[in-house]
């Protein structure tokens, strides 16, 4: 019984994910659900991308957490529609599901946007599982969170178009071999494109907006 | 009915873990259970604790994980009991369910032990939710992770007897301001016990092991 309840949750998620991604296609927009463990630098990496973007490409921004919206406020010094999706009031939920995204969509003038990012619920887990209808996902690994990680949460390096490796200026400072975690990480997805960068110094920027950008549609 | 299924799992699971709690009384030993996102430094703090403990009391380790035992690999220099726990055949769940605690307390002899250290799934929101029996839980939040956590995954901090602040080491190179993570803890939780301490270094180690040991049953 219990499984079956579960298949239906993810049954009746992935048919709403559908039609977001068909709303989403119809409008000529991308959408890019950013995921990762909490504090791995999902919102400053945000905070970059826009700044990169601004001028350039119409951006909205979906910013999904348990509580609060402290990750939204750190955004709203850009010009670009923001919609926050607090999970609390579903049961602390610890991953976006596609119909909150769909309602946040509604926030949106999707019609004017080229790129719609949302910001999961910081998790390594369960965001995953959970098809919101979006074109690509990309998982930021923190270089502080170590090696092993894609081995350990392997649905999350399988299910991810790009991975972020973040804090790359605290490399000098820790016991992490790089070269190990993307062979940790192509072991699980051979496919998976891989960005090192810092969002602190701009370090490694350029290369994960170059293929943000050649993801949207011309 | 999602939700009468929930509360079903929610209530099974405080069954067994009521159950659990008591078998670990009868025994004289305590069980804690240690938490926190992936890579916050939950196998490290248990490497310096065993290493800390050895010879002093009796300790069995869980290890929780949804694949691979590199976690209990890491520990096997350590003359105790180590079981591990992987959530995959369960559908990779993104937390230890009581259980599945019960099923390995049956791989240690509970009887010639003091403490039973449980590392939980790296993850910020789910472990929260589910009692395994505990008598202590314990969250792992590295300083790299950034101030506002305990705001945005409150349920972790308000559960949590103690808050290990870890990776100490790491702080001149962080824009972190540590008081103001004790402040957002202390909103949550007014009683948490917090610990900043460097696993690497062994700064603020004893003052960890102190509580621990404390909480001990003489």
């Amino acid at each position: 019984m219990e499984i079956k309840v579960i298949r239906n949750i993810l049954e009746a998620n992935d048919l709403v994910a559908a039609g977001i991604r068909e709303r989403i296609g119809e409008a000529g927009a991308v959408m890019v659900n950013i995921m990762g463990s909490p504090g791995s630098g999902k919102t400053l990496l945000l905070e970059r991308t826009l700044e990169e973007f601004q001028g350039r490409s119409r951006i909205g921004v979906i910013e999904g957490d348990i509580r609060t919206s402290i990750d939204a406020e750190r955004l709203k010094r850009f010009d670009c529609p923001i919609v926050q999706i607090n999970t609390e009031p579903f049961g602390g939920d610890c991953h976006l599901p596609a119909n909150a995204v769909g309602k946040a969509l509604e926030g949106l003038d999707l019609g004017g946007l080229d790129l719609v990012l949302v910001e999961n619920v910081g998790n390594l887990v369960c965001p995953a599982e959970f098809d919101i209808g979006e074109n690509r996902k990309v998982v930021v690994l923190s270089l502080t969170e170590g090696e092993d990680k894609p081995l350990k949460y392997p649905l999350m390096f399988r299910e991810s178009h790009a991975m972020v490796l973040s804090k790359l200026d605290l490399l000098p400072h820790l016991d992490i071999d790089i070269d190990q975690v993307r062979k940790n990480a192509r072991s699980v997805n051979p496919n998976l494109k891989i960005f090192p960068l810092s969002a602190k110094t701009g370090e490694g920027i350029k290369a994960w907006i170059g293929w943000l950008n050649g993801e949207l549609k011309k």
